[in-house]
């Protein structure tokens, strides 16, 4: 028997309108790179989306085309956001941080026909355009004033292009289930794989994260999105801070400790969103001040795992930390670390080993952990498997990508992460480790974050990473990475002594080698596969060493 | 182009099964009708529920089934809600102060084969059942110890019903359209008619509800619902309390002033939802006792129009007010009140001004003001005329009824919600009247409401009604009826000198009408119906009065 009740699609453009209507104090305050700072309420937003929509249909972009852009966190990439699926089309965010032949890859395999880019990021498009298969309508995203130059033809002005337009947009009706977003990840090995995310995904997403995160997003707080727009639609943030009245503080390309200090403390921002490495330029910039950025009182940590000692920083001076966890996959946000009231209230030392670990499932995402047979493990907080989730905001597939596709959903639909995790009775997530930076020595698993975590509470220790490196006897062992903290670097030992403390003796590093910075992926995180292939031919040279 | 995203039926059990998952800490605090107050955890309400799923199962109800519930606000009632619905059957619920001729009515039209009752309100069964056109099984809701004598055939003891059952469910898969919930309108006119929810508008509704209330809504909160379990789903109580992490906290079937005080003081209740009638006894106990229950901080009022005075006398103590409106039509949250910053911070009287109207929509609501013409007219605060409603969580029409249906939903789809109001450009809705309940004096339109939310703030006022009579020369004239404060009734002139502060000659009243109580409709609302009818015979009688 089927409910009596209306069938509306979910759409990403309802948000706007609703939040223009009932929050309109809210606001869009965009630091950027013409060097000021721009401030709008979400009507005036609106107003340009609208506008944005008409100049979009007056060119002839249609239903399902993909738009890409190329762009820092600010309100016209908002707008963008909300204008091209508005009309039904789809908005593939680009990284610029990717190298130019996984750029060229990724422009050509979406099919996209215009690019909306931040001036300065033109130069990365005028030798790759020539390059692409198909032609690429160039728009930036300033006014005719900070117009870059450049050799590039047919460059649209995008402050021109809203000009005149009409500032109400009868927002058409599709299938809910329209592709609205396309965002690819970012490939530490193979060709980089799109996710395609559609109206109802995004919205239903937009509705999870404001229900898992009531205390923080609220009408009259501010949140800053220090994660790109570019990186998983800066995890969900665009969507679900209009939806819940909560202002936008966009940072544009500026992500150091001091700029975001300053931009914080300007705009009393409560919340601020992003990856472990940025939070350690802001602890810098506070201990150097002594003081917190004013009405500072939240940090959503996500991406990679936030070290612990980072989390106890924050919480001693104050400052709530919700760890959380995701993927490109799923929308991105699988989990947060939001701890119930006994919890929280409860011993520090009890608190932080909870917020160390990755938090809980947000509603509509489901977990189940496989063991290496595909059996079901459960979820006693010690059986560890290979992560599996499910939900309205996972894909369930690559954008034209059947093989990647087959690779990624298991047989009964689930979508593989590739983490190893295990899940305790009261639904904690912890992430063990990526399965392929499990180091697997004599048969046995020896976790490279657990390894981290420890190592990098060292106070000479400012950043780490643990690898395999093959083994004749062992098949693999651990080697230990190290950025000291300042110039007095650890010595071994030390770094041994207090591994020591915490692991078996056939868990500990072969070997501590220090190095002045750790290379990174497009996204900011630490590139093991370019450690494991540097230190797997120097020790393939050395020859395999026993423990 | 559609996504590629996962399509996961959106499922009421879902949000169960998450709750007990990560708000294993909320509880369900019941004060029961054997006399006790029955608490329990999330993870063991889950556990029951699976139980009674697995009865049911065993019983052959099957998906589609109607189950009805007559019960007050208590666990038992609870579990009804998430087991009938997990496996795919409706569970309707009855109000028990329905006339019997109308329930009656409804059992038959809705086809129930069970029905959940209080064990108190069994007496109003026996009499029924031997005149249903089906027969109905009956199950009380208590143990063997409290199972009441009556003379029905075949009754079940709901624990027993329970005991030995497994505590844990597979709960089927099924579309998210499918029918999970039955409730009639109290039909002050013509048959009840039936709304029957689904899944997908169920846990949308409470996804909503969830967004628009994150200040209410958190774990750790405790929200005690006096609106009736039987009346629209507690207005979403039950899923969204449970989805954002709340304790609930049910009273049972005492719901004067001292009993609500006692159980909201011993709980540390937060937020208490229900309709104006309730709080005027709770604001007595209040300023009898001179203190405020332990912890409360926030209302919700709905069912009918709050009276302005009562909005301030919670404010004043620092018990934040929201007026909130829907229907039994739209699951049935439409507007909250929760103020914006501005206003929240602004000068009292500002503030109460836009508390005594009926709020903001919430995200998934969409507004339209018919003209008589049927012509849509302007959000401008000014412009009043039918309210029409869209969105997920309203109804496509009525539960065997093409009739109703028909005479409900507009051509282009919107559903006419038989209110009069205007939406300023803020959008704040201030509904003017019940279409039916606006007064027509010489072609000129009068409020009811408004004259009723200045007259109750007369001190010598309790409560009142203003209600057309029928008149030979204006076509009709209004007639205040009121109930008095206390011994010291206000004479006609005392109201009318108030009322002409803000009203014109032809707009008061041709009578001011002291009576001792106003008589009610089944749900506690203020019955015009009744009193236009009691007073059309006595003006007949009279004859027509000019002003």
């Amino acid at each position: 028997m089927k409910g009596m009740m209306m069938h509306r699609p979910l759409k990403i453009a309802d948000i706007l309108e609703f939040a223009a209507e009932v929050h309109g104090e809210a606001e869009v305050i965009s630091a950027r790179h013409e060097g000021d700072v721009h401030r709008a309420g979400l009507r005036a937003i609106r107003d340009r989306v609208c506008r944005l929509a008409h100049a979009l249909r007056a060119r002839g972009v249609g239903e399902g085309e993909r738009i890409a852009t190329l762009a820092f966190n600010g309100h016209r990439h908002l707008e963008c956001y909300y204008a091209i699926s508005g009309i039904g089309a789809v908005c593939h965010t680009i990284n610029p941080r990717l190298p130019a032949d996984q750029m060229r890859y990724i422009i050509d395999h979406a099919g996209d026909t215009h690019i909306f880019v931040d001036a300065p990021l033109v130069p990365l498009l005028e030798p790759l355009l020539p390059t692409l298969a198909r032609p690429l309508t160039v728009v930036v995203m300033t006014d005719r004033a900070h117009m870059p130059d450049t050799p590039l033809d047919g460059v649209i002005c995008y402050e021109e292009l809203l000009d005149g337009e009409p500032t109400r947009f009868d927002w058409p009706d599709y299938p809910e289930e329209t592709a609205a977003g396309l965002c690819y990840t970012s490939g530490t090995t193979g060709a980089p794989k799109g996710a395609l995310y559609s109206h109802r995904s995004t919205v239903l997403h937009a509705l999870f994260v404001s229900s898992a995160l009531p205390t923080v997003l609220q009408p009259g707080r501010k949140v800053l999105p220090v994660v790109p727009l570019f990186h998983v639609n800066a995890w969900g943030l665009p969507y679900v801070a209009p939806l819940a009245g909560a202002s936008l503080v966009f940072p544009g390309a500026k992500l150091d400790g001091k700029s975001l200090f300053d931009l914080m403390d300007a705009e009393g921002v409560y919340s601020a969103w992003g990856v472990p490495t940025v939070w350690l330029g802001l602890l810098a910039e506070i201990a150097a001040r002594g003081r917190l950025p004013e009405g500072f009182g939240h940090v959503l940590v996500g991406g990679s795992a936030a070290p612990r000692s980072m989390i106890a920083a924050f919480e001693e001076m104050g400052v709530t930390v919700f760890h959380a966890w995701g993927m490109t996959e799923m929308s991105p946000i699988g989990t947060v670390g939001a701890l119930p009231p006994s919890v929280r209230a409860g011993p520090p030392e009890a608190r932080l080993q909870k917020q160390s670990i990755q938090g809980r499932r947000v509603f509509g995402v489901e977990f189940k952990i496989n063991g290496e047979n595909g059996e079901r493990l459960p979820h006693d907080g010690v059986s560890q498997g290979e992560l599996h989730v499910r939900g309205n905001a996972v894909i369930s597939g690559y954008h034209a990508n059947p093989e990647a596709t087959e690779a990624a959903i298991d047989a009964e639909g689930w979508f593989g992460t590739g983490d190893i995790a295990t899940i305790d009775p009261d639904g904690y997530l912890s992430i063990t480790d990526r399965a392929k930076d499990l180091i697997k020595s004599g048969g046995e698993w020896i976790s490279s974050l657990d390894v981290e975590n420890l190592a990098i509470s060292h106070p000479k220790v400012r950043n780490c990473a643990c690898i395999a490196v093959a083994d004749d006897k062992w098949g693999e062992r651990p080697l230990l990475v190290v950025v000291p903290e300042g110039d007095d670097a650890p010595d071994s030992d030390e770094i041994l002594d207090l591994l020591a403390t915490k692991f078996a003796r056939w868990q500990l590093p072969d070997e501590v080698v220090t190095v002045d910075a750790l290379p990174l992926t497009a996204t900011g995180k630490v590139s093991k596969l370019t450690l494991r292939k540097q230190f797997a031919a120097q020790r393939a040279a050395e020859g395999g060493r026993t423990p």
